[in-house]
């Protein structure tokens, strides 16, 4: 089934558009965790266990278990391994290469890992993202507007009509042919996201920003889900909602929470 | 020591401007290796032994060991521990992602793997870069004009006065306080090649695109060599200089002649 298509029945299925982002940070953790064999996996797995209920997508930032060097990819395995197929599994990995390489990478993440997304920077052009959209079924999500303070450094400059994010959102847009890209699209620049979206209205979005970057959550879920909808990263609010014993539970109630608050201002 | 120095050190005392690119494709290297017990390590090792003589610098592609997995992983980190410090070692991973990501990238390069630089993608912006510039001692070589096709979609977009690559180089030179940051700028497009080094005469650039990908070799030496310097790369063309048993001999013979080619068209 195409990517975009499945991501959407999946949305439905669980009346959810939350994403869940696996930021692993063991300073971060509670700390008894520490003692256990595998704490990138046991925390994980009790993150997932109490959230699954409410949330679409999980996304697994790479750059948390490759800061643990081999035994963080090994854990990255494992947390991945774990999520059933009833969820989106999306590698934060805003890989991005010539065609040789990203044909690698494609392969690391789909073939190896079984990721059924990944993020992806388009400076490297076409031949970049083409080895991660040949089959339907996986999708990529392209760095089109990040949520970030740099997000002013490049994505903005303009020939004097169109500035460098809405050429790549257009650029997208003509990858798209087998239903399978979509856009990461900041929740922390509303007008930014506004004219993305319509620019782009069979495109999905991931949405980062709207947690402890502080985006918009009204005009966020207003912008982002029409169209082809978006679904809307949470990682530190959600997996740090509590540092302690209740670390899961929490993090179940904040999923809880961020889905009934996002579907009030939308229709999935 | 600034890295940009102690890159400029180390090819003079090695009378060399080549950097050999591990590319590690299990599918390509000689069989009788894939029955080693870790074949990425030991044909990387064998490759760095014959090589090293005339090398300045070798960069591990992570797209090549990503697509084995945690075993892949681990290679590369057995590789990276095995290269001596009288050469540069350069991860190419085209990390980037906002400042929060990228400082857990920058300990997974330079503190959990001992990488002396890497290759980061600028879209994200300022703070996708800063975790990496902030030690002297580590360096980043951004990409500016790659050495794709895909170069074209969107490095070239224009506000009619300077183009996206050309932004980015002026940018990466004023990110260049700590003498720690070059460019990689593709020997497959000279033309633009010469306009980067007379934009940024005091950044390095890290040149790929001479060997398989059939860059020119005079005009890009010329140009590149010049301010300064730079270090040239060469993966498939030197590592499968042959598939058969004398690959390590041959992959020697062809840094060597790939150095001196070099050295004819420029004074290190």
């Amino acid at each position: 089934m195409e990517f975009n298509k499945r991501l959407k029945n999946i949305c439905a299925k669980k009346n959810s558009l939350v994403c869940v982002g696996l930021d692993v940070d063991l300073n971060k953790i509670p700390e008894f965790i520490l003692q256990k064999n595998e704490p990138h996996v046991y925390f994980s797995q009790a993150i997932i266990d109490a959230t699954i209920e409410y949330a679409a997508a999980y996304k697994i930032n790479t750059a948390f278990f490759e800061a643990c060097g081999t035994a963080g990819w090994d854990a990255m395995t494992k947390i991945v391994n774990y999520l059933p197929d009833s969820v989106i599994k999306i590698a934060d990995a805003k890989r991005g290469d010539i065609g040789n390489s990203s044909r690698m990478y494609a392969k690391a993440f789909f073939e190896k890992l079984n990721f059924d997304a990944i993020t992806v920077n388009p400076y490297p052009g076409f031949d970049g993202v083409a080895p991660f959209i040949e089959k339907e079924e996986k999708g990529v999500f392209v760095l089109c507007h990040t949520s970030n303070k740099g997000a002013e450094d490049f994505q903005k400059f303009s020939d004097g009509k169109n500035k460098l994010f809405e050429i790549v959102a257009e650029r997208v847009k003509q990858w798209n042919s087998l239903n399978n890209c979509g856009l990461v699209v900041g929740a922390t620049f509303p007008d930014e996201m506004k004219h993305v979206r319509n620019l782009t209205p069979e495109l999905p979005f991931l949405v980062p920003g709207l947690g402890a970057q502080g985006g918009d959550f009204q005009l966020a879920v207003k912008y982002a889900s029409t169209g082809s909808g978006a679904i809307f990263n949470f990682s530190r609010s959600i997996i740090y909602a509590s540092i302690e014993n209740d670390f899961a539970e929490a993090a179940g109630k904040k999923t809880k929470q961020m889905r009934d608050e996002i579907n009030q201002y939308c229709t999935i």
